[in-house]
């Protein structure tokens, strides 16, 4: 398991770099983002994966998504991985919505897809172990965040596997990809045309099929141009409610999609994770 | 003296923007940034004026910059200017320390740079005009501050103009541009081989030449790699030390020239001008 630092910057009390390793699930080699904080010799810290949307690779959050100080200030290490596998003979469609940059968190089982788009394995096992082995990570206090299609992917790994996550969040999520054309695009072409395969991919779908967590906490902007046809935040906030889940879900007045708001929301999201990471568990 | 919105985004809790001009000491269109926090109707709010680094436009603090809360939280403007003229006819260097992306906010003397390279006129003036007139800005409450080309241009701004702002500070300034190779290739070209002309342009000559200031603020990382050959501090310490400029240059271990440094100290700066900018003076 060999990972390649691509950079490294001294940011806000601690180490931001950008890594890279050749990836079993991707079949290519696969760039990730790491901050960890400054911390005692020997000691591990919290985690807090961060899933990106469509079109974005790891370096939007690193640049613009303000997480540094809040991490700094809370001991927490984030990760952000890639949107989907890149490079020569990785398939790609000329549309921005399925392909290169947009893996959707999913592993494909339809050509020509099949071969490289298994993001699904890489963010739930191939990168964790990496990053285990690699950073200062304390992988019994875990939380996940995301944004957008990154926001689906937070949510619906959080549902398959409660157990491993302390705290889940999302900005924007698209919340029931099964419900809006982004979703079914993707979902179709990655996965084929039975619908039942989608449902472990599509949150509310998960929720109506019995995945529980005890909460929840979304960002969504009122201004955000994809909130009607495609992100639906009531639907996930309908299923919370029949299930029992307390979902804090706050519409935020005139923000749009962008990471101008992603980055005002992302120290409210930090804490709202440390508060939980910091909490101490009975099987601890 | 009209206008144009490129784009606004609503973010932490007022509006950023991009906008454009048609410039006439540029002789072209000008984009530049502005911050707005949310503020009552009718009221004015002080102005931090950021100058940036060789071969950014205004998108990089914009973007990576960091000072969005801490302005929010103290009801400052912050106004980011590019760097140089742009676009067709506009002349250029191959280099990226000359031309566009390069104006080192002088006003360019010799050809072909005269007939666009008026930086200086831009800032010092043009640029002001359109803020005052444009944005609830309270011109009687105004800092500055920059990085690197951008320090240099804050620090001999303020140092020329000591009644327009109420604080002035930089991050890795190019302190002595007279006395290392960027400044050096820079003023030969922009303004010819008679050093005399440079002085305005210099800090450490300014100073020396009997300019005053009250205090700065500088920070400056160990591990950045321009620092011996280019930003050269300690000349900027001693001119201070010797003229009872009172200056606060912090070395800050291990931080390089990126924004990943700029964006770590980015609150303190504004913390800083924000504490200046509240105070109250005879003439107010």
């Amino acid at each position: 398991m060999t990972m390649k630092t691509i950079w490294e910057h001294r940011s806000h009390d601690g180490v931001q770099g950008m890594y890279s390793h050749a990836s079993g699930s991707a079949g290519r080699d696969m760039a990730f983002g790491v901050f960890v904080p400054d911390h005692a010799p020997g000691a591990t810290l919290p985690v807090l994966w961060y899933l990106s949307g469509l079109t974005c690779t790891a370096a939007n959050v690193v640049e613009k998504g303000e997480y540094r100080a809040a991490c700094a200030r809370h001991g927490i290490i984030l990760v952000a991985p890639d949107t989907s596998p890149r490079g020569e003979g990785v398939a790609d469609d000329a549309d921005y919505d399925l392909g290169v940059g947009a893996g959707f968190y999913v592993d494909a089982t339809q050509q020509p897809w099949a071969a490289n788009y298994r993001m699904r394995s890489y963010v739930e096992e191939e990168l964790p172990a990496i990053v285990r082995s690699q950073f200062p990570a304390d992988f019994a206090r875990q939380s996940i965040t995301g944004h957008s299609m990154g926001g689906h992917g937070a949510l619906t790994i959080a549902l398959r596997n409660p157990q491993r996550f302390r705290s889940v969040s999302a900005f924007a999520p698209l919340c029931a990809p099964m419900q809006c054309s982004w979703g079914e695009k993707a979902f179709s072409n990655y996965l084929g045309t039975n619908r039942q395969a989608w449902r472990p991919y599509d949150a509310v779908a998960l929720i109506e099929d019995g995945a529980r967590l005890s909460e929840l906490l979304v960002d969504q902007g009122t201004a955000d141009q994809f909130l009607t046809e495609q992100l639906k935040p009531q639907l996930l906030h309908q299923a919370c409610t029949q299930a029992g889940i307390d979902a804090t879900i706050r519409m935020q007045e005139g923000y749009d999609h962008s990471y101008f708001f992603i980055s005002t929301f992302m120290s409210d999201h930090v804490e709202w994770h440390a508060a939980r990471l910091k909490q101490h568990t009975a099987h601890e």
